[in-house]
């Protein structure tokens, strides 16, 4: 999983995290109290992977927080989309309501049109919130489904 | 600070927290690493709080995030405006570019109406993602605010 991270925090396209990010950071990211990772397997190597966890605590517990990454080496072959799938399923056996991303870079194509093919929608967008490491400021966008008419 | 916040959180339609939350929960929220807290005083009485934090780490680390609490029985004497004014320059003054709300309670009209007052703009509503006490499910708002107009 660490390459991965590595390799996907590299391009500064797509990602809050710097690229010199430490293990023990992406270690707390992936394995920290209230996430649960999954990761997508071809054989014996790890193709992509995303964590789920609730978005809010308490009177917010009902909607979840999932943050995905696949391997740059590995896009193109649907991963994503499984990962996806799984995670939509993943969330409503959890008894989840909704699911939120906070962060989808806007200039991030591939992602914002694979969570639109998978019914999330796009509730908000905050301005020039991600610092893209070739455009500069880039919007953000909030995007959301729910779960109970899947 | 811990009177004020079970106060905050016991009416639950303003705050994700459960009427519940421990004090030590309570404490790691306005004292946790990242997380700079100030408090409004008349006198020697606390009168309400607020802390400034950066939304997200590395490349969104130029937005700052903020949140407030004020004592109900402080209420209409102008503490909230009075924070969120000493929140923008302060947020100013750290550097920061723009300001962003995660979860303003639709329904918390006080808050959306300071808010707007202030220069901030709703960006974003999530739709459910609140449970009100008495309401029942209701919309949630980002809001967002650039700082270097101000």
């Amino acid at each position: 999983m660490w390459p991965i991270f590595q390799a996907v925090v590299a391009t500064g396209d797509t990602y809050v995290f710097s690229p010199t990010t430490t293990r023990q950071d992406a270690f707390t990211y992936w394995f920290g109290p209230g996430n649960t990772p999954y990761v997508a397997v071809d054989a014996l190597r790890i193709l992509g992977m995303y964590k789920i966890r609730a978005h809010q605590r308490d009177l917010g517990s009902h909607v979840a927080n999932a943050s995905f990454m696949v391997d740059p080496a590995a896009q193109g072959t649907g991963t994503g989309k499984a990962l996806g799938q799984h995670c939509l399923r993943e969330a409503q056996h959890a008894g989840y309501e909704a699911i939120q991303f906070n962060f989808v870079v806007s200039t991030n194509m591939g992602a914002v049109s694979l969570w639109k093919t998978l019914g999330f929608s796009i509730v908000g967008t905050v301005p020039k919130a991600f610092k893209h490491h070739q455009l500069g400021y880039v919007d953000v966008h909030v995007m959301h489904r729910f779960l109970n008419d899947g």
